[in-house]
């Protein structure tokens, strides 16, 4: 049976590479989705897990989860055609660190994940003109993989287009008899073989049988044959194309992929993978794939063991004697967590409610830097060629002073040159925005005694 | 003999007592020295730990070490006499914190103990007009310590003021062997002996044999009439008076008190002290003065055992599954260190080589709150009624938005009323000073290449 197997696996991975040469494309939908408050306070509401820069490059220099897997994603097909699908809060900060280039599917709100890749499915094949014969491979934005992941995603790509079956999953193959992962059980050993069973998240003990059976890890990647999709989510939904489901969008019921097309196809495939895999969802796991033990200013003395610091302050942070500890330091707060604690973090910080210190936006981003009862004072650093809404506030003054590099303001309907140096008040209701000819950083002083993100009423400047 | 002594110390308690009642004024000079970088990041170079409020009072607000100790002496006499001892750096936090009442003996530069208390005695001789008959206590600034340690101090002064002895020392009852502090031989058990010997810092089984023999914690607090030790600074200083004794200071040599003093001198009495008596040197002690497990904003999860945390910051700190650590955090920076680690933290603080992020100045206090390469910001307190000097920079521009109170500012001569909300710009070399007429807080832009606290030139406004 092991040399039939063989001779299956070699065919398909025979039929894959020449199709790869030839004809068959690459799409990638990378899911980018949840506010990741399992790693505070490096994310938080409006900066999820996957924009944070943690991982070394080589010229030492560092990326964020989405860089690295795009950049990875390219390193092993040039020509790969790669959509993000996410929601409106995360295009900006996709933007910043990606470019613009790459593809992006916005959910209007969330909806679960059938919805979601339906909404995905209709902007490939509409936007992107891909046809509904061309394979389309599913995957989560923040796994911490090599390159052969993505070459395994290839062919799991491949394999899709190829297939008799409908859907062709990435089975992982375990290190560990996790609780955390559902599991796949496939009917064979072979590298791609149909899938017996599936089975939700076990306990420990039920983990270690399954590994026993040879069961997977379901990683939530697979890959589908466009139109397969499409016929599923026009079953389900009624919409005519991307921009009118986008519309319908919140009328959307929550439904998960795996209830609305797994559950129902008998067609399904499942595909090795027994490369390396992390999923970075805690701190714990995240440390792991750090390169050198901080990242930032950190001291630590010889007493410490298995420590790891995160550090996004100017300010040192000195760890003294720890053992197996964690300590993250941002404009939002300090952690200092055993790495296994780390876990059970979200309750925690769910309880935090306070003023968002930290944001990315389309044009930037800003940092709180004080906070006074009838006052705040924010950094605002502009890319260069961007420029803030024009808008105003009802029950706030602000100072600009510019600290550093070239643009135009315009208060009030007049334009006028700012460099470092220069000063810009603006009383409540004044219409203003700041418009970035090189990047620039403003420190600005709001003052007023309700202060809040949604005083503000945006203007047409013509 | 026990009996005796019993008597001994009855008469002498009565002697005491009824010259207290009578005649005997209460002098204490309380020595306040040090940088204090163990305490780091609460202190800093221009902040030492004396001045970290971090006892809780009984309205719940907190007190620093300095506040504590001014108010409980003055709890056990209301008429006493309190000089401080220290140097010009200190003179701002002293008056901020407790007042401009308290006597001030400022050192012009460190010479060790002995120029320090001489120093000290000329003050209380020349400006306080303290006659050479009365005795003065002399005792650190920072013990963590109840009403009776103070109530003791009293007895210390009446003893010396009666005793033949020329020093009379105070001898803490040891708690156990320790190797951090000198320690003092009575010639016997009494509460009050004359001193048979006094012992080096020991290593700890040398303290234990010197516990058994009834030795003393030497706690640094002594108490002689002020003609003694003012007979011993003219024989080893030529001077005059206080302000002569201050202009010659920084040409004086360094010598301790024990050096100068106490090695020369047969008739020393040394009084039991048997109550509370903690040492703030290190975060392990100080934690354990703490009431609650925490100051400022900080979560605990329930896997936290005997963790303190002091935060100055305004986000939170979240820990979780920590054992004996504690954790700091201030605009200076973030300490997390097991408890008896943190001795150690000395040579790492010593490292350490930024910009001061937070100081108290005669005016009030500033906090820096962002740095960039041509510029920096900070958050200027002043205190009502105060001002800064009339000062101007050579190479950097400044902007003041006032984001709370009123004042009144001084640019180039021009006097101008300023409240929440006005904008002053400054020029490089323009002249510049603020009034505050109450409380005022403004955020200060600094622009420039090399921003740098020497570049500050002096005025006169007339």
């Amino acid at each position: 049976m092991l040399e039939n197997q063989y001779n299956k696996d070699t065919y398909m991975n025979n039929v894959c590479f020449n199709r790869m040469k030839t004809e068959v494309p690459m799409n990638i939908v990378l899911l980018s989705g949840g506010s990741g408050k399992r790693l505070w306070p490096l994310s938080n509401d409006t900066r999820s897990k996957q924009f944070i820069k943690i991982f070394k490059t080589e010229d030492g220099s560092y990326e964020s989860m989405v860089q690295r897997v795009y950049r990875q994603i390219f390193s092993v097909d040039a020509s790969a055609t790669v959509t993000i699908a996410t929601s409106k809060s995360q295009v900006s900060a996709i933007h910043n660190q990606i470019g613009t280039d790459v593809g992006i599917s916005v959910e209007p709100c969330r909806r679960d994940t059938f919805p979601a890749i339906a909404l995905a499915a209709a902007y490939l094949h509409d936007v992107q003109r891909v046809s509904e014969e061309e394979s389309v491979v599913v995957c989560p934005v923040d796994p911490y993989v090599e390159q052969d992941y993505f070459e395994s995603l290839k062919k799991l790509g491949e394999l899709a287009a190829a297939s008799d079956a409908n859907l062709v999953l990435m089975g992982i193959e375990p290190t560990y008899p996790s609780a955390k992962y559902g599991y796949i059980i496939p009917e064979d050993g072979g590298n791609v073989s149909r899938v017996a069973m599936f089975k939700e998240k076990p306990d420990e003990d039920t983990a270690r049988t399954y590994m026993e059976k040879g069961a997977l890890w379901n990683g939530g990647v697979f890959a589908f044959r466009l139109g397969y999709v499409l016929k599923r989510a026009h079953e389900l939904i009624d919409f005519r194309d991307y921009k009118n489901l986008r519309e319908k969008y919140d009328t959307l019921t929550k439904i998960s992929f795996d209830y609305a097309v797994v559950e129902h196809e008998p067609q399904i495939e499942v595909m090795r993978f027994g490369g390396m895999w992390k999923d970075m969802g805690t701190w714990n796991t995240l440390t792991e794939a750090m390169e050198s033990p901080s990242i930032g200013k950190a001291i630590m003395n010889d007493a410490c063991d298995n420590v790891h610091v995160v550090n996004e302050l100017d300010v040192p942070v000195l760890c003294m004697g720890l053992k197996d500890v964690v300590v993250s330091a941002s404009p939002e707060g300090i952690l200092v967590s055993d790495k296994t604690q780390s876990s059970y973090i979200k309750p925690f910080v769910d309880e935090i409610d306070q003023q968002i210190m930290f944001a990315e936006k389309s044009w930037g981003s800003f940092r709180v830097i004080d906070i006074e009862d009838g006052s705040m004072t924010i950094k605002v650093t502009l890319n260069a060629g961007h420029k803030m809404n024009y808008h105003s506030h009802e029950r706030r003054d602000e100072v600009w002073t510019v600290i550093e590099g070239k643009g135009r303001t315009i208060i009030d309907g007049v334009e006028k040159e700012v460099t470092a140096g220069d000063v810009v008040t603006m009383k409540a209701g004044t219409p203003h925005t700041i418009i970035a000819d090189t990047a620039l950083q403003v420190i600005e002083v709001q003052i007023g005694k309700e202060i809040s993100v949604s005083d503000k009423r945006k203007h047409i400047y013509s």
